[in-house]
C-alpha cells in the first residue's frame, strides 16, 4: 500500500470548508427559492434585453445581469465571433494552450494589455485564473521572499476563497474582516512576506480599500491579488476597471476580471505587475496550462469588444451606466448610494422575506436575486439589483416603485 | 485580530503539492524545450487541418490534437455556432446559471442526456466540473454513507490531483497506484465510505481497470469518479465513450468529460448516474454555480456536434480513427500498440533527449509534444503522439518513418 497508516479521524479539519454543515444550513434556503420559482429560470432571449419563460408567457427584465454597458448582445461583438469562426474555421484547436496558440489568442492578449496598460494572460474564466495563479503565489514562486502568507478578505469572492485549502498546503492562509487594514499591517509586520487577496469593486457591493492597501504595498512589500470582475469595461478611459483606473502596477501586482460581465464576452484577463510572470505561469500555472483556453468565437468577441473599449462608444456606454446609478440612487437610497459602483443590495433581514420580496418582483416583471446566507451574512438577506447602461430610465423608476410598495407592505 | 496565534512553521504542510520543488525542477526542461523553439508556437490554420507559422513561413501539421475525429473543424459545427450567435443575439445572459439558463443550454443538456443514457450537467471546462463536484463527494453530500475517503489514482489528470487538498479539508485523501485494485479494496476493506477517482482513457495512454472497479462499487459501494475527456465521442455507437460504453450508470457513478476533444466544441459534461444531484451540485458546487457557464456559440456548436452523434457520420468518423490508430500501430509498435486507443507515447528516457526528438520532428512538419516530469515519471521521457481520423495515411506513415530514423540515430 502506498499509504499503511490509518489516520486517525475519519473526515477532515474542516478549516476551510465544511460540505455538510454548508448544504445542512443553506439548502432549505435555497429550497425555498426554488418553491417561489426563483431558481433554474429557462428562458428564451426576446429583443431589447427581456426573457420570455415560454411553458407560461412570462416575460421579464433581468435586473442582475452583469452585463453592465450591455455589450452582450452588442451586433460588433456578435459579428466579431462570427467573423473569427468563419475566418478560422475552428472552434479552437485543442491543444495546450502552452505549447501551440492561435494568433488570433495573442492578438488578443496584446490589444487588451495597450488597453489596460499592463501584461495580460488570458484564461478561460476568472475562476480558472485565480486556480492557477493563487497557489503559486502561495509557494513564494511569483516574486521574491519566499513562501506568502495568504490574507483573504472575509468578503473576496467565492473564486478565490475556494482555493484557500490548495494555498494552505504551501503557505500560512488567514482571512481578515473585510478592508480590515490594521489587521493586515500586523500580519506584515509579524511575517516576512504577505500577500492579500480581495476584490476591486465587491460582487455584493463596496470596493477595496485601495489606498490603505497601496500604502501597505509601499512601506512592507505587501502582494496585492485583486479580482475586478465587476468594474472592468466599466470604469477608466479605456476601460481597465476601478483598480487600473487608480493605481500603477508593481511587480507586487496582479489584477484579474472576467470578460464575461462589462466586457460583454467571455473567458478572462489577468493583468500581470511583472510581465515575466506570463512564461511562469503557463508552464506551471495547473489549469492555465492543461484547461481549455478561450474558444475562437469569444476571441473574435472580445476583439471586437476591445475595439468598442477603444472608440468614443465606450465613455458614452459608461456615462449612461453612470446615469442610471444615480437615477436609482435617487430613486431609492441605500447604504451603498454615491459609491459610483452599479451593484446595489435591499437587505430585508431573514431568507424568507428576502425570497418573497424577489418572488413578487418577479411577478411584476422584474428578477432581482434573493441573496442569503453563505452569498451574504445570515442577517443580512435581501435582494441584489445590478444597474446597468441598457435599461431605461422609466423600467428603473418601475423597479424602485415596485421595491418600495413591496417592502412598505411586509 | 480574526487569528491572533502566529502558526509554529511559515510554510505549509505540502502533503499533496510543493510549488517551488516543481518549478525549481521542471522549469530547466521546460526552458530548454522553448529554446528549442517547442513552447508559444502562434499559428495561424490553414486548411486541411495544417498550421502556419508566419513569421517563419513554417508549416506544419499538430500530431498532438485532441481533435480525435477532426470535428473542431466540422462545418457544420461552424454553422452551429453561427446560427445559436444570430438567433439568440447574445454570446451569453452574464447571470449565474442556477438562477437563469438559456433554453437553449437545457436543450443541449437534454440532448446529451438522450445521446449518453444519463442526466447530463454542463460546465465550462471539465477541471471546473471537478473542482465543483469532487469537494462535494469528499463531504458526502453526494451519496449515503457520510464523507467519503478519497482514493485517486496516482496517474488521474492533474485537475483531479489538483482539488486534493479542498477534499482534504473535508475527507481524508489517499493516492494509489495506477490501477491497485488491490490497495482499492483494501481501502474499501478498511472505511465504510469510499471514492475512487481516476481516467476513463488515459490522457498519456491506457485505461481504468473498469471490470475491477465495477467489481469494488458492486461489493462495497465504491464511488467511482472517473473522467473520460479522452475517449468520448470516439467510442460507443452514440459517441458515449469508453467507459459509459462499457459500464451502466449507478447512483455511484459520476462520469465527466470535455466536450473540446472528440466532441468538438468546448465546455463540458457531466454524466450523472443519481439525476437528482443535478439540483444539489447547481446550487453548492462552487464554480458550477457562480463561474461562466458555456458561452452561446459553444452551445451552438455542441448541439450541431450532437446531431452529427445521433447521425451515421459518426460511426464512419470513429472507424476512420481506428483504422489509423491500427495502421499506426502497424508501423510503429509501442507497448500501448493494440489498446484501440488513439494515444500513442515514444518513451526515450530522459527529457534532454525527449525534447531533441520533438524538436527534429516539428522541424520536418510534425509537432508530437515532448512530455516529461511531472506530465510523466522522471525515466520516462518521450514524445506524444495522438492519433485522429482526419490525418492521411500517407502522413502517419510519413511521421512514423521519421521517428524510426531519428531514434535510430539517436
Amino acid at each position: 500500500m502506498t499509504q499503511t497508516s490509518r489516520p486517525a479521524q475519519l473526515t477532515g479539519e474542516h478549516r476551510y470548508r465544511n460540505g455538510e454543515k454548508l448544504v445542512g444550513r443553506s439548502d432549505p434556503v435555497w429550497q425555498a427559492a426554488a418553491e417561489h420559482g426563483l431558481l433554474d429560470i429557462g428562458v428564451d432571449p426576446l429583443p431589447g434585453g427581456a426573457y420570455l419563460v415560454p411553458e407560461t408567457g412570462h416575460r421579464f427584465i433581468n435586473m442582475c445581469s452583469c452585463s453592465y454597458l450591455g455589450l452582450n448582445d452588442h451586433p460588433a461583438i456578435i459579428e466579431g465571433a462570427v467573423q473569427a469562426l468563419r475566418e478560422t474555421g475552428l472552434t479552437g484547436p485543442s491543444v495546450s494552450p502552452t505549447r501551440i496558440q492561435l494568433n488570433l489568442l495573442g492578438r488578443l492578449e496584446q490589444e487588451l494589455g495597450e488597453l489596460f496598460g499592463a501584461r495580460v494572460f488570458s484564461g478561460l474564466s476568472c475562476s480558472v485564473l485565480t486556480a492557477g495563479i493563487l497557489p503559486l503565489l502561495a509557494a513564494g514562486q511569483l516574486a521574491e521572499g519566499g513562501p506568502r502568507v495568504m490574507v483573504f478578505d472575509r468578503h473576496c469572492h467565492f473564486s478565490m476563497a475556494y482555493v484557500k485549502p490548495i494555498c494552505a498546503d504551501e503557505t500560512i492562509v488567514l482571512t481578515c474582516d473585510h478592508n480590515d487594514l490594521d489587521y493586515l499591517e500586523e500580519v506584515c509586520r509579524q511575517y516576512p512576506s504577505v500577500a492579500y487577496v480581495g476584490d476591486g469593486a465587491y460582487s455584493m457591493g463596496g470596493s477595496a480599500a485601495l489606498d490603505g492597501l497601496l500604502e501597505l504595498q509601499d512601506r512592507y512589500g505587501l502582494f496585492l491579488y485583486l479580482d475586478d470582475s465587476h468594474s472592468l469595461s466599466l470604469m477608466g478611459d479605456r476601460g481597465e476597471g476601478f483598480l487600473r483606473s487608480h493605481l500603477e502596477m508593481s511587480e507586487l501586482t496582479i489584477l484579474v476580471a472576467s470578460l464575461s460581465k462589462g466586457f460583454g464576452t467571455g473567458g478572462a484577463a489577468a493583468m500581470l505587475g511583472d510581465p515575466r510572470l506570463s512564461t511562469l505561469l503557463a508552464r506551471h500555472g495547473g489549469p492555465l496550462g492543461w484547461s481549455q483556453e478561450m474558444s475562437v468565437p469569444l476571441i473574435g468577441a472580445s476583439l471586437a469588444s476591445a475595439a468598442i473599449h477603444r472608440s468614443a462608444e465606450l465613455g458614452q456606454l459608461q456615462r449612461k451606466l453612470q446615469a442610471n446609478v444615480d437615477y436609482f440612487d435617487e430613486l431609492l437610497p441605500t447604504p451603498l448610494a454615491g459609491n459610483g459602483l452599479p451593484v446595489r443590495r435591499i437587505t430585508v433581514g431573514d431568507a424568507d422575506r428576502a425570497i418573497e420580496l424577489s418572488a413578487e418582483l418577479y411577478r411584476r416583471g422584474f428578477y432581482c436575486s434573493a441573496v442569503f446566507f453563505p452569498i451574504v451574512a445570515r442577517d443580512e438577506a435581501g435582494i441584489r439589483v445590478i444597474i446597468r447602461s441598457d435599461v431605461s430610465r422609466q423600467e428603473w423608476a418601475s423597479l424602485a416603485g415596485h421595491i418600495k410598495e413591496i417592502t412598505a407592505i411586509a
